[in-house]
């Protein structure tokens, strides 16, 4: 299941890594709720006070939420929320950590030098995860003396929710690190996937670029409202590819023509639409200002709207991990067995 | 609720419309069975007899999958069963039908002739919807003495699965024919979505294009393995789209900086993604080659691979389905009230 439970039931509180989280923003308060929620002792730090007391504030709800919404135990929860810890110093936060999770914002030189005070006060055998979505290992190693324990590991938002997390090692990234880490994230409940070289916005971020770019182009033409566009991915493309994943699908559907055939057929279909996308690189500011306001109009009550996103957020996640599945393709067969 | 079974229930056999499947291919097996399992009088016609034989069996199993993946209520679909007519002439098949629903290749010629025959012998109040993926009822109406009652109605497959429906009308389309496809539609728990006007691939196969085209490029490349391509896929973005579609997650990531601040930074973090997606028009031979030995590398047990997928639809859709979530986005409050 994606949500090990009973693995976590098993874990001695020695056994689990000191995480250290770097960066009190969304994600880092993702990242710090995640592994409270599984009981792990957690540190934040943020250079800012303000956004830290905020942050460990909502770190407990979002701990909470996950218990309510059944994605944590509720003792392994209590637990972790009793060790959390609100770091006054970058030294309290890390000095005594297995696991450091860099999550400050996606500024290069923020980011190197932050990597860089890291090193100076991090444990010998700490591995470095920095959350950069468009940043690399190989950038932001520059200012360290040691880039082998440095890799990027990239989570989605609700990242206490969502499963999918990119490794992506740098050129010097050491391979024992990389294993450490998917070894965490699995413990987790999260799949982690390794990255074989890096590529401008991973490999997430490339896809979700393709689907915003001829989304908003389909919206700004009149094609289609906000509402029915949001229906048209949700209730179609996104739970198909939820259940089996493009390259699934394409070996099911197949199956009786075999898949050079198959290919040959889907080259076909899309041809007129690859030559028809929309594929400027940039949103101008006229475009910008007309998408976002067929956005506002498109929905009023967003807490609402956020309470139904949550729920059924929750709801296909238990879907997805409903028993019977434990063993389906969306588990690397490579990984460490729980 | 996607699936009205209240709304179902409370149906007499005369208020459900009369169809015919013109087609017994995939799409037209799986409206049969979407109609059929609701009750309807379905009527299936094929030009050849053993597809159509072959076609009959099938409708009847995935009636009996419906019941099993609890989409479809037992009664109903045993009285749609009990009514379900293999048709041996295009006249037996359509004479009495309230909506005809054709579903042959995505030919234009042959749509058009058959369209042509259809028209003869239909009723002259029946609505008739094409099932075309990338024609449109602009083309396909060209031998038609009436337009005003043709227009597209896509299904993703499995048809009898996933809920959403793009209806295209054509400039000369009735509003009326367009409202009773989308009444119908409604009682059988789809999502119907009406395009403003006629795309090449209509919304969904645009944006599922532009996926495989980087997902294609991706593999290729060599950054990410197909079983990771799926994951990455499947546990990220699509569970994200599922629960609340990108206009939705926009409006409240949006919320503390307003949409157009928003807009600004989702324009910043995509940049450097546009301007590298890949942007080829056509699928060379030898990339076909590649990429259809890489998916046949990725899977070898199909058998369990499509029973996987198949339960982890069906526990995905009845996530979406979950009480309290009647009035949540995914359904169109302009739509005729069950």
């Amino acid at each position: 299941m994606l949500v090990p439970s009973e693995a976590g039931g098993q874990m001695s509180a020695a056994s689990a890594p000191r995480v250290a989280v770097i960066g009190a923003g969304d994600i880092g308060r993702g990242w710090a709720a995640l592994a409270a929620s599984a009981g792990w002792p957690v540190a934040l730090y943020d250079a800012e006070t303000g956004p830290l007391e905020h942050g460990m504030q909502e770190v407990r709800s979002r701990v909470e939420s996950l218990v309510a919404l059944r994605r944590a135990d509720r003792a392994e929860a209590g637990a972790g929320l009793r060790e959390l810890r609100q770091s006054r110093s970058l030294l309290t936060a890390v000095q005594d950590a297995d696991w450091i999770i860099e999550a400050a914002s996606e500024d290069l030189a923020v980011k190197q030098r932050l990597l860089e005070q890291i090193e100076q006060v991090a444990r010998r055998a700490a591995v470095i995860t920095s959350s950069a979505g468009t940043l690399h290992a190989s950038q932001l190693c520059a200012r360290l003396r040691r880039a082998d324990r440095l890799l990027v590991a990239r989570p989605l938002t609700p990242v206490e929710l969502l499963p999918l997390v990119e490794l992506v090692p740098g050129p010097h990234t050491h391979a024992d690190c990389v294993e450490d880490v998917r070894w965490w994230l699995t413990r987790l409940g999260r799949a982690p996937i390794v990255l074989r070289r890096e590529v401008t916005g991973h490999v997430v971020s490339r896809l979700v670029a393709a689907v915003w770019r001829e989304s908003i182009q389909l919206v700004l033409d009149g094609v289609i409202d906000v509402r029915d566009l949001d229906r048209a991915i949700s209730l179609g493309p996104a739970l198909g590819w939820a259940a089996g994943g493009p390259g699934i699908n394409a070996r099911l559907a197949a199956e009786g023509q075999g898949m050079s055939r198959f290919v040959d057929s889907l080259a076909q279909r899309y041809e007129g639409c690859w030559a028809s996308l929309a594929a400027w690189d940039r949103l101008e500011p006229d475009a910008r200002t007309r998408f976002a306001r067929a956005v506002e109009r498109a929905y009023a009550d967003l807490d609402g709207l956020r309470a139904g996103r949550d729920q059924r957020l929750a709801a296909l996640l238990r879907a997805v991990d409903e028993p019977g599945q434990e063993k389906h393709f969306l588990h690397n067969t490579d990984e460490p067995d729980v």
